[in-house]
């Protein structure tokens, strides 16, 4: 590439890694190859079929044109319902925004909260779009390495240590993505308590909720609402290339959000929200569930197989659909081995390079976002390339 | 509301003004008065049948999971092949890359080029977000006043005088919102030339063309592969609410939008780029061109009318569906006016400070998405109102 002018960000934001792996494994299957995809981080299953049908009246319907930029007012009612229903908690339909993805809402949060040099405390490892959005708005992500012995989570202690005079505030994920660990409920009353005390802000990110197998997950804003919570119809609900997300701010929060996303998006695709509206139906969630317990069978399938491989997971996952394994009995450069793992068994996995810097090397992230049987034939054919 | 934490880059980013006015009309219709809507910036036609068909077959194929961040590779390729065929312009697909509307074209255009402190030199009126994207990523709209002796349009004059140490390109848009002019193909090039020169970067918006009355209108490709062209399925393809837009980018910028978009917004919607196939299909462009006369025949139906009613529009718009008036003659306040005017008459216009500073006072912009019988409903109630 020729020397071009660009803004000084590009410098510093990083495709995802996985994308030039993704490229490769394409290769190979035009070639023939079989490919099993671990690396995949959406679900497999295509869109409940309740959705789908309102997607379709809604397009019957001539539902083209745009909504208003905080969404149609029946689905942050409805999501305002879903509150109430699924954690017993009472949140203002007013305070729900409607965005395109988790990133629209992310970007919006970062827009609104974050000036020139502002710190936002997060994990390493994280979800990488994180940092990316913080310096995208000029504002900094000040990546905190956890390990196991916090469950891969922030902790007060952490928050306390890493809080300096430009920080703005905190960013947790839970589920969180690559580890899919949870942050424990008095743990998020403590960092939000010395959040609070500092004057920062707190964003916990939600998008794998409803993906939890062995609790039932409660979400930030049942603790506080000054709480931004960020979800997504993209996972639980199976939606992801609808694009349809949504954040819900404190009160105060609400005409900044709502006048940056007029500015940003002007809207959340039309359609997407009217086909949202089927998600709290009954019949859906019953699909949803479903699917919630297949992800679950193929993660009591992988993770004890994993173990066997001699990759070491301290810690059970308590939801998403990812296995984040130390990888050091068997490598000690996670992002080479990903790539002959792929060119020799034939297997796609995510390097730990592309969720931070702390111990990336020593890790991958395992998606089970795919059948047991593939999962079972992936586990077979890193077995084989190991004993080689 | 209480003082609560914000980025500064907030206190700048101002919300539309017509959005409070729509607000108010959509509480006097709830009162069951009638409003005629003269604000609304999208078609008023639901998005053509064949589309919209072609989005029932994608949902019913599932077609519900991430497209790669670029969009899908046989729309990349139907836009290169329309940019042929309508333009005579060969394009290499691999440089289209499809967005969340042309709002995510202009956030990563923005995102891309400008650095803290840079400029971007724009026409003063011109469409309120793009200064505020630029705000966005920390950098500055130099908004340069332009009048109808330059068309509403920069020159390469204007570009010459605005342009100092910081300034990093121009942006222009043909058709204008909210003019509906455009840059001329000559004075195009000396732009074009002097930001080359300069060592800066053209953006042309170009989210209006096909709705051209007078001429054909070319697109800003046939002069350079170095200019950023954003476009949009929003306006002429009538698909607004599906959120689906374009850029072209020069060759060596293919990496840096495709990994910001990786991050920013991960893909446009899915089933929008599906349905999106059927834009280009004869019966498709057919529909497309009656709803272009019909256009015309608004625009040559209410440009006399408000000229008769005192206002002064001393050019003929000649694209997009807005006619941007001066009414010095019966207000020197045009935001009170059209408040004024809603209340009184029942009929909503957008006030020119929505448009930017120069002379919005004595401005209003018109928009012909509503039918002509709407429209001479809306004279004769602008007439009365005067006449009071």
């Amino acid at each position: 590439m020729n020397k071009i002018r660009s803004a000084k960000r590009m410098d510093d934001i990083q495709p995802f890694h996985v994308m030039e792996l993704l490229t490769r494994a394409r290769q190979l299957e035009a070639e023939g190859r079989d490919i099993i995809h671990m690396e995949v981080g959406e679900p497999d299953f295509t869109t409940p079929e309740p959705i789908i049908q309102a997607g379709i009246e809604a397009l019957q319907a001539g539902k083209t044109h745009y909504t208003p930029a905080a969404g149609i007012p029946e689905l942050r009612q409805a999501l305002s319902g879903f509150y109430q229903q699924r954690y017993g908690v009472k949140i203002d339909p007013a305070r729900i925004l409607i965005t395109p993805g988790a990133s629209g809402a992310l970007l919006l949060a970062t827009g609104v909260l974050l000036d020139i040099g502002d710190e936002l405390i997060m994990a390493d490892p994280g979800y990488p779009c994180n940092r990316n959005f913080t310096r995208f708005v000029e504002a900094r992500a000040r990546m905190v390495p956890v390990d196991a012995d916090s469950g891969y989570q922030l902790t007060a202690e952490h928050v306390k240590q890493a809080w300096n005079a430009q920080t703005a505030g905190v960013l947790l994920a839970s589920p969180a993505n690559p580890t899919g660990t949870l942050v424990g409920a008095e743990q998020l009353k403590a960092i939000h308590q010395q959040v609070a005390a500092k004057g920062g802000s707190l964003i916990v990110d939600e998008i794998y909720h409803g993906l939890v197998y062995d609790s039932e997950a409660q979400t930030a804003l049942a603790i506080s609402d000054d709480i931004f919570v960020i979800n997504s119809f993209s996972k639980y609900f199976n939606m992801t290339g609808w694009r349809l997300g949504w954040m819900v701010v404190p009160q105060a929060y609400i005409p900044l959000a709502d006048k940056l996303a007029q500015n940003l998006f002007l809207a959340a695709p039309t359609l997407a929200q009217h086909a949202a509206l089927a998600c709290f139906e009954p019949e859906t969630l019953a699909i949803l569930e479903a699917r919630r317990l297949e992800f679950q069978k193929r993660r009591d399938f992988l993770l004890p197989a994993l173990r066997e491989l001699g990759f070491d997971i301290p810690l059970t996952p308590e939801g998403a659909f990812y296995i984040y394994a130390n990888c050091e009995s068997v490598t000690d450069d996670s992002f080479s081995f990903s790539q002959e793992l792929l060119e020799e068994a034939g297997v796609a996995v995510t390097p730990g390079l592309d969720f931070g810097h702390h111990r990336a090397a020593q890790h991958l992230r395992f998606a089970y976002t795919t059948s047991v049987e593939r999962l079972a034939e992936g586990v077979e054919r890193i077995r084989k390339f190991l004993e080689k």
